[in-house]
């Protein structure tokens, strides 16, 4: 049987059908999927592996995503520090970014020498409505997170993946980047077919009348969990 | 030693600092308050034990945390309805209200027949702004309160009970009126120097600077909980 998948495209459409008619406000959204990925982290990284946490922030949604997390990652105990080069006046992220400092998590410039302090790295560079090239100053972000051996959570994306072909060409930026972890938000995009690390689903929100009009084939969380983990591409455990 | 808790007029005062230097939106700490709600009742309430629950909806914030609560609850399996009898105009209860309608969570205009066909009860009709009399239509629901064996939690306040002084006067609507769970938003208020149930604090998301600000001691959280009990007065376990 064919994976279900949800298509960038689709995935646009869905969000903005949950923020029209779905009543839903960016800030509820984004609250929620970014409290899924710091549940992922938990799981895959739990405090006794060490506490820093390095987030690498894109300028979109995805980045809006880590920066939620990374709060709730600091109310967990750990310690996050905020790679975030391309600020956005976005009011929502600005307020998400104040929220941060509060809690006086450090922002960083220096990607690399981060890199080399960290336990951990959540990757919340691009989502799924990244496509074409990666642009500056991410290629450099990408090529290090290729040669690290820090291990990395991905959100909703590996940075630089093309959401329906994955990984890039060979020898193009991020055809070596396999992080080892993946939270798919909403639902998994195309591109987990190539993905062999652990996944997890998050973003519980998604209604049965959504899920079905999307042709969605949502895995079944437990409890009170905000995330499920599936197998690599997506299949059910 | 004395119990450290907060005041209406600082509850207030807080959530406004928040909501202004803390850059926070309604949104995002509604939604926050309404997930802590929703872990508290799995805990004292599992699906086991049943799984319809009646959640009151009063017309201000507490009622909002009810809704979402109430979100919670239906994605974690449960059957919640909803009593929501003097409803809103604003466009974020109404959002919230259109979330559960999406969910077809059914809302009823019938408490007492409600109440009878229910497993568990979350009040959620006042809150920390709540002083004065208890108004229509809200005193026979407060006597349905007062009378049932089923099990109720109340949101920040068993309501009808005063902010500082705790339960109004004896033969007062609301004096026998005594909720088995409490779940303190924030931090405790007043009142719990007269709460004998089951007592958790929730809203993970107050800044270290703010607790001192507020001269607030707040009991450590586990894990990634968005609740943790405490003794009925608020003493730390």
């Amino acid at each position: 049987m064919a994976l279900k998948t949800l298509s960038g495209k689709a995935a646009a459409a869905l969000d903005k059908e949950l923020m029209s008619t779905g009543a839903f406000s960016i800030d509820q959204l984004m609250e929620l999927a970014g409290l899924s990925v710091s549940q992922a982290v938990y799981r895959v990284h739990p405090l006794s592996k060490g506490p820093r946490i390095l987030v690498a922030v894109g300028p979109g949604n995805n980045g809006g995503d880590g920066l939620v997390a990374a709060r709730h990652l600091r109310h967990y105990g750990y310690q996050p520090t905020i790679y975030y080069p391309k600020r956005s006046k976005n009011d929502l992220y600005q307020r998400l970014a104040k929220q941060l400092e509060d809690l006086e998590v450090p922002f960083v410039d220096d990607f690399p020498a981060a890199l080399g302090s960290t336990d951990h790295v959540v990757d919340a560079i691009f989502g799924f409505s990244f496509s074409g090239e990666v642009r500056e100053p991410f290629p450099a972000v990408i090529r290090a997170l290729e040669e690290t051996e820090v291990p990395v959570t991905s959100v909703d994306a590996p940075s630089s993946w093309n959401i329906e072909d994955g990984p890039p060409p060979s020898g193009a930026i991020g055809s070596a980047f396999n992080p080892g972890v993946l939270v798919s938000l909403t639902a998994p995009k195309p591109l987990v077919r190539h993905f062999k690390g652990r996944h997890f689903v998050g973003g519980r929100f998604v209604t049965p009348a959504i899920a079905k009009k999307y042709d969605l084939d949502l895995p079944e969380y437990e409890g009170i969990d905000q995330v499920v983990e599936v197998g690599p591409s997506g299949q059910k455990l």
